[in-house]
Order: structure tokens, then sequence, then C-alpha cells
């Protein structure tokens, strides 16, 4: 009797497992073919008896940040930053009030802020992000994103990261898949809050970086940010990026831009069974709408290599049911 | 009595797993204060309800590799390898019969060799660490480690790893800890290996590195390996890779020389529990005794900060019952 009720529970519990196992792991996604060519992919280098079989230990994923797991309009949230921190510190460097691009900064005036191109932007990015510790500005990421929110949605920018990735990234590290990020983002900005955004350790994150000198300080070992670019981890670099710090090629890889087509290219030109797929901001209503003729975000040769070589260009209007997590 | 037998048999089982848990995890450890160390930290940072605990995600474990997991006398493996090439590939350079520091070396003058100092050494590497593919370059590790063997012990050099470093490996892994290797080595020279050889991925080896340059070659893309220098992940450099690779700070870290020193100072600088070992090479019999005055693996501003911090500094000599696991 009692043996009876044992192995009655054991079915039951088994019937929940597969019921669960069976459950939609990407409900944000609109059925199709985009859809499906993703199970399908993940199902074919999941199973041993397969011919596209992966082990485990290989199934690397990477996925760009910006445009691809959160929103990058209408500035790239990290530009956001920046620009916030030239206000915060400009009390303590009256120098600004005349030099550019500071100037033209604290006025609101972006147009001439931009005007001046990438030298301006590097100028922007170092004086914020170099000049103090990791550990100091591992806290001021912290503290800024606890708080800046979308000027358009009025969400924290961490509420803007895209549900159907989401539902992606879940699902694949459901499957055996490490996912990275590789982003053209600063990595000590991503760090702080991708773990808790998207379940992806500081370790698991590639991004741009600036050098750092290991130094003591009253006796204690720091280490500062100094205002010279070490990596930056666009285009090219993102395979390069790729191989020098994970040093296996992915099996699958995400991106929106042509920042991210080197990255689709080494991922594609792997052996065995690859996955490539760009995001297509194609949204006006829920998100934007841009690709060939925007300054962020840019996607034209992406366009061209992905209709050639048979990669998915995911809709975000057509294929994704919703575009950010419900509100908290 | 169905009932009794699966009680029976579950009791069996659950003192059977008792049992292994109470093996010694590091039996090629000899008992003593050094191995109690490593013990009571892993226990202490591993107790949920201890004043030390670290999360799971924390336990970030760094060990350099040359001296610390293998051997690097008489001569850094990576060198031997380097050497051996410029032999194997002296018919496709006729210049090199004149050319220093080649014709010495091609003749075995060493010493010569070694005359021409950094500059010497750093010609030698790039002239057979570049010039191909970076999958080029694997195979052709993989094809040497394969069948080169050290000059004294007539063992493969992946035999010549420290069986109670592996014991130790596998030990805090067992307690979640993430091993990672941070080596002044190269990093490609290493990852063909440390899986097998230690039970750690790709993704967890940082070391030294030249550029690459991301290419198209018959369609197809490729890394290419260039004749210059990308990062000297020693001394300083130790800390500051890995921050800017695993992006958090370790809590246990294993060093053999002074190039380790500024990885064991970061780690012990952290909040919190840390630990910090050095290995001390004083068997002349089983292995070789070398510190202070060696020109490999010197070990002299390690030896006082060793002693003043309460780091445990490992004789090999008393430690460790052997120091290479058994032959195959």
């Amino acid at each position: 009797m009692r043996v009876h009720r044992f192995i009655l529970a054991l079915v039951v519990l088994l019937s929940g497992l597969s019921a669960q196992a069976q459950t939609d792991p990407l409900p944000s996604w609109n059925a199709g073919p985009h859809k499906q060519g993703i199970i399908d992919f993940v199902k074919a280098v999941t199973t041993p008896s397969g011919p596209k079989f992966v082990p485990q230990e290989q199934r690397i994923a990477t996925f760009d940040n910006d445009g691809t797991l959160w929103g990058e309009m209408p500035l790239y949230v990290q530009l956001v930053f920046a620009l916030d921190r030239v206000k915060t510190l400009a009390p303590q460097h009256p120098e600004w009030k005349t030099q550019e691009p500071f100037a033209s900064l604290l006025k609101g005036d972006m147009k001439a802020v931009m005007a001046g191109g990438e030298r301006s932007l590097l100028e922007i990015l170092m004086a914020t992000h170099a000049g103090m510790s990791t550990a100091e500005f591992e806290q001021i990421v912290k503290d800024w994103i606890a708080t800046a929110k979308h000027p358009a949605t009025g969400r924290l920018y961490t509420q803007m990261v895209y549900q159907p990735m989401l539902e992606l990234l879940a699902y694949m590290r459901a499957n055996g898949f490490k996912t990275f990020i590789v982003s053209g983002g600063g990595v000590e900005f991503m760090r702080p809050w991708t773990e808790k955004a998207y379940g992806i350790p500081p370790e698991q994150v590639i991004g741009s970086s600036i050098k750092t000198q290991f130094t003591m300080k009253d006796g204690k070992p720091v280490l500062l940010r100094l205002p010279e670019v070490n990596f930056i981890d666009d285009k090219d670099g993102k395979p390069i990026g790729i191989n020098r710090i994970i040093g296996r090629r992915p099996i699958a890889a995400f991106g929106n831009s042509d920042g991210d087509l080197q990255m689709l290219q080494w991922t594609a030109g792997g052996p065995g069974a690859t996955y490539c797929l760009f995001v297509h901001h194609d949204d006006a209503v829920r998100e934007y709408a841009y690709d060939k003729n925007s300054e962020i975000g840019k996607l034209d040769l992406g366009l061209t290599a992905a209709a050639k070589n048979g990669w998915t260009l995911v809709s975000m209007k057509d294929d994704w049911k919703v575009i950010y997590p419900p509100k908290p």
C-alpha cells in the first residue's frame, strides 16, 4: 500500500516535470520560422545522438548589449551616464565653463558637442570614466543605474532590457550554453548590473576598456583608472576580444548592428552547426525604427550579410509579443 | 518488507556518501598546519551560517602556472617549445644561420642567446609564435605538447604537473570555487591543454598575449597572430588582467615567484576572508631547489611578504608526499 502510494507520487512528480519541460521556453516570441529556428538549433546541438551535437563545454553564445539586450535610443545609455557625470562633476571643474566640449554640453547644446566628433566624445568619456579607482567607479555606476531613467518611458534603464532576449538567454543556459556579453560598451560600466539584469556574471562580460594602474594607497592595493584607451571591443575587436578572452569560438552570436558583423562572421565561420541572429529595430510604435541611416546602431552591411548567409533577422514588430518586462 | 528493504538501501547509500565526504580531499599533502590551513579556509567560506561565508559566485581562485601548477626548470616549458620551433623552422629560414639570436641558438650556444637578454628572447618568441592563424598555432602547440619530454625526467610536460596542486584545484572546485589560471605564459600556449591537464577550460585561462588581426582568407574569417606584444600578464599585469578579464577580485591566490606578488597582494587586500599561498621550491632531490637567486621563478620579495602577511609558504619537501602524478 505504501509502496503503491510511493510509486503514484513518483508518477505524479515525473509527469509534472515532463509538463514543465514542454512549457513554451520563449513565451514572448510569436510563433513562426524565427522562433522555430532558434528552438531547432538548440535541439540539434543538444541531441547527443544527432549529427549536429555539440558537447556542453563548447556551447558558447555571445550577445551584443546595446540594441541587442537593451535599448540604445535616443542615446547609448553609457553616453547618458557620461553626460550626467559631467553635470555632477562640473562644480569641481570651473574650467569646463569655457573648455569644449564641456562648455557646450553644460549649456545643453548637444549639437555642438556632437560636431566635435569622436574626439569630443572620447574627452567626455575620459573625464568621467578615469581618474578614480576601479572600486570607486563601480560604486558610481551602481548609484547611477539604480536611479537614472529613460526620457521617453520613465523606466529605469535596467527595466529597458528586452523581455524576449531575457527568455532566450535563460533558454540557452537551460540547454547548457554559457552566455557571454560582447559589447562595444565599457566592460566596467556593464559588470555592476549585468548579473542581476541578465543573469550574466562579470567574468562573462567582454567590453571596451581603459588602462589601469596597480598601486598602493594607504598600504592597500588599488587599481587606478587611467585616461587611456586599452581596447575597443567593436567590429574587428569583437572576434579579437572573443578569442583573447574566451579562447573558444562561439557557436551562436546575437547582434543588432554593423558593429556586430565580424562577431557573426567569426561565429558562422566555425565548424559544425552555428546560429547567427540580428535584432532588427523596426518597431517605431513600441520602441524605435532604425537601420541603414542611423548614427547609433547602424545596420547596413549586416542586412546584406544576413540575407546572403541565411542568418536570422528578427523583426521586433512581428516576432516579439512584448518589448520590455512587465512594469515592476 | 519491501519498504524496509528500500529504507535499508537508502541508509546504506547515505552512509556511503557520508564516508566519501569524509575521505581526505588532499591525500598528497602531509598533515600539518599548511594542509589544515587550506581546509579551514575552504570550510570557513563555505559554511553558510559562519561569519566568513562567501557566496558561491564570489569564490574566485587564481593560480599561477609555471612553478605553481607545473615545473619551470631548467627552462620555462614555453621557451623550450620556442627553441624547438626555431630548429623545426630553420630550413625555411636560411638567414637564421648568420642572424642572432638564431645563429647561436642553432649552434646550441644558449649562453650567447641569453647574453642578448630580453630582446633576444622576444625575437625568438615572435619568430615562433606569430605569422600564422590562431587555429594553426593551436595545432602546433597540440602536436608539440603531445610528444615533447622533459630532459631530466623523460616525462611528457603535461605529466609534470604537481599532484598536490591537482588535488587542491579539484577540492576547491568541489567547494564551489571557480578556478582560473593567471600566468605570465602565453594564453594561447596554455589553452590547448589546460582543460585536460587541470580541468580548467580555455575561458578561465588568463595569460600574456600578442596582437591578432581579423581578416578573410579564401572567404573564411581567420585571426592572424601578429609579431607584436599585446599584454604581459606578470607582476602588476596580474591584478590588471584579473580585473579586466574576470572583473571580480579573487578570494584565494596561489603563486611561486615574485611575478605573483601583486596578484597575492590584490587578493589579500580584498574584504572578507582571503587566502594566499606561495609554493616554495625547496626540494632538490625530487624537483629543484631555488628562490632568491634564481633567474627563473625568483622568489625574494615574495618570501618577505609571505612572512609579514601570514601567507602560507608551502614546502615542496615537507608538505608534499609526492610531486608528480603516478607514471601512466
